[in-house]
């Protein structure tokens, strides 16, 4: 394999061409270990200009936390790396004979290793008339829309006078019980019970009706079976009924359509939140497409034991777009580990062919899951630490904090959010309440224009 | 006049309704000064669910802040006043025959005093078609929009290969010499010098070039002379071309048309900001003409030493939306203090009513302006002090964090844009700078799609 850039007879003047599509966890953790090594030159492509710390979107989404403390823009992170450029731009596929990435809008950009760090969006499993009605969330723009709905739904619940279009706005359903799906409903809880409980004067926030629909038998499935029962639990004290083994057939406007146990049933729901369903990016299915690779349902590509596609040990898949390989024929779990692991792993495999080392395989090193679900709960989840990893209520939520303070990017975002979630915790609101775009609520009952 | 609920033999079960329009700084004070007194019912209408600290706007249309730090739910800030309802919706007008409010989203809402605190917005002076060209900055969708223009133009150009598209995207021009026009063009001379100036490979961002375009003779025309010339000087070392006495005839995609001394210039200018017109809001207006109020050019009803309108002494019209009388026929200034003070002397004045005291004029105490001019610098103008009320630089910028740390609504608010300040006064950088919205360069020149 030509590998340019590489060897003893390297030319010094030409480096290897690293491009990075993606400035995920994968995309960021690849191009920060590869920062210092003049050898390569990095360029950083990503259709948005910041990194986003996805395990808090849902904070922002139910306004505990504001978009600009959870994410920090790429150029300011990659700064002070002087082999690395950024670009904002589109990538649309690849040419794979003259090894360059296409952009949307732009020229193309050679690379001589190309990292795919696209990352995945959520799916309607092909019901994209679902998409207006049951919002997902993997975007700061998601979380805004999923926050203004949240917002508007109990500020038009107090301006109606009907009962009946009164209760069906205070009806959420959440459909997916997944780590997304429960932290969204647990915040959801915690909002109608505790957050607004003295805001409103004709409404009583906590007779708001929350619901949780997954289609497997328990809620957490990627957990043990006793941290699932202790999350449902949990929201069950919040107010949230949990439906497992139910899944959506059909959402319209106002209500949501399961079936469960062969049986049909109409959930009213006049908010409904999509936790549901991974598809790989259309850059990551795209590359998988010209380069034949094979992939999973989800688009995922399948990649090998060095993260590289099947005859293509120039590019390296990593994080939600791959399908990374890890124990007893599982695959690493969607996570940020799973990306952050997959990027540096990736850019020390470079590296090691850089020195004309032997190839070493990648191995995820399970860190373990905590989910929390409100206030002083949540669910943890970690293998190394045995029986002790096991953890529900205080000391799992206790543990989330702290990782997720560690792994933030940007040391201002770490105080700002802590302050944040002290003054939350010490005064039972949320700091970032704030409903932005459309203004009005388009969906109340107009009354007639005086003639 | 009748006073439902007044007098010693008021029904005591009848509580004196008001109704205030607008959350801004007057409503809000207003509000807060009704909020204990049991015989009035309070309902606060606004079209947004929060109190939004305007003077800090230009932070995030510059990327400082976020705009959660700045906003505050005004159900969280009004929670405990048990008398006033808060109301998400649209106020078009009034029945002035039945005192109500009409609304565009819902009924009427019925009003014994009528508070007008529904501010300002920005105006073209006709030249509607500059909207799109040039967007202005009174809410948080303009100032996000504002910042995702400021930084999309440095991401057009460091993509940007031809020279002179590149040096286009470079160029950037503010209408308006008042406080927000030098306060944003001070922070795009912070952001091109300094933050971002280790952020490109291709470009030199300190190579943007800023205009601030003045109709009158100097910037800051209610400050003193020597004040505007000290901002000036102070935006000049930021490296922005300030033009005094040019008017701004025309503004089409990359340039603005300007006319000084008669003599006609096109100035190269893709991105354009709008500080300049005020125009009271549409609700204030639909009143004025309702009750056949005297309104000065701005459309701001012109209202007695009171604050209500002439022979409507149940109408006040406060803040930005009303002329409200000062010294040697001089009106009170667009500032926060004039809202404040305005909303909290209407409060007063209705509580001084139920009380069957006599009325007392409306005296506005002028605390003082400082606008802040990039890092460590600012002016001043506080006549109380007298000539130590003058300053500039660091002294300047010292009291305007102070002034506005001190009437940013919300404790931990306060406490998160400190740590936002200090982290960006040590590192030079700003915390909140991501590009929402359009993702896309959609003005960058597309190549060919390949065949």
């Amino acid at each position: 394999m030509a590998f340019p850039g590489a060897g003893p007879g390297r030319d010094p003047a030409a480096r290897h061409r690293v491009v990075i599509v993606g400035g995920g966890f994968g995309g960021l953790y690849a191009a920060r270990a590869l920062g210092r090594d003049p050898r390569v030159s990095v360029t950083l492509v990503d259709r948005r200009n910041f990194h986003l710390f996805q395990p808090l979107l849902y904070q922002v989404a139910t306004g505990a936390l504001s978009p600009g403390e959870i994410t920090q823009p790429l150029r300011s992170i990659l700064r002070r790396n002087a082999n690395t450029t950024v670009l904002l731009g589109e990538a649309r596929g690849i040419d794979a004979a003259s090894h360059e990435v296409l952009m949307a809008d732009g020229g193309p950009i050679p690379y001589d290793t190309l990292i795919v760090a696209s990352g995945a969006r959520h799916t309607y499993f092909g019901n994209d008339a679902w998409a207006p009605l049951a919002p997902g969330l993997k975007s700061i723009d998601d979380a805004t829309e999923i926050r203004r709905r949240i917002l508007i739904a109990f500020e038009a619940a107090e301006r109606e006078a009907d009962p009946d279009r009164r209760r069906s706005w205070m009806e959420f359903l959440i459909v997916g019980g997944g780590p997304t799906g429960v932290e969204l409903a647990g915040a959801l809880g915690e909002i109608a019970n505790d957050t607004l409980r003295n805001d409103f004067r004709s409404i009583d926030s906590s007779e708001a009706r929350i619901t949780l629909v997954e289609a497997v038998d328990r809620i957490l499935p990627s957990y043990p079976v006793d941290r699932s029962a202790s999350a449902e639990r949990q929201l069950g004290r919040l107010g949230v009924t949990v439906r497992t083994g139910t899944k959506v057939v059909d959402i319209a406007e106002g209500r949501v359509v399961v079936e469960s146990g062969g049986v049909r049933e109409t959930i009213p729901a006049r908010t409904v939140l999509w936790a549901a369903g991974v598809l790989a990016s259309s850059f990551a299915r795209s590359v998988g497409e010209t380069l034949g690779a094979e992939a999973d349902r989800a688009g995922r590509i399948i990649v090998g034991p060095d993260l590289t596609v099947a005859d293509h040990p120039e590019v390296f898949v990593i994080g939600d777009a791959a399908v990374q390989p890890w124990k007893e024929g599982r695959p690493v779990p969607g996570v940020a580990q799973g990306g952050i692991q997959g990027g540096k792993y990736a850019a020390a495999a470079i590296r090691r062919r850089l020195d004309g080392a032997p190839p070493k395989p990648f191995r995820y090193s399970d860190r373990g899951d905590v989910a929390v679900i409100g206030r002083l709960s949540g669910v943890t989840n970690i293998g190394w630490l045995g029986p002790l990893g096991r953890q529900g209520g205080f000391i799992a939520w206790v543990l989330w904090l702290g990782i997720h303070i560690v792994y933030l990017i940007g040391f201002a975002n770490r105080i700002v959010v802590v302050t944040r979630w002290a003054w939350s915790f010490l005064t039972h609101g949320r700091g970032s309440r704030l409903i932005t775009g459309d203004p009005l609520l388009p969906e109340i009952e107009k009354p007639e224009p005086p003639a």
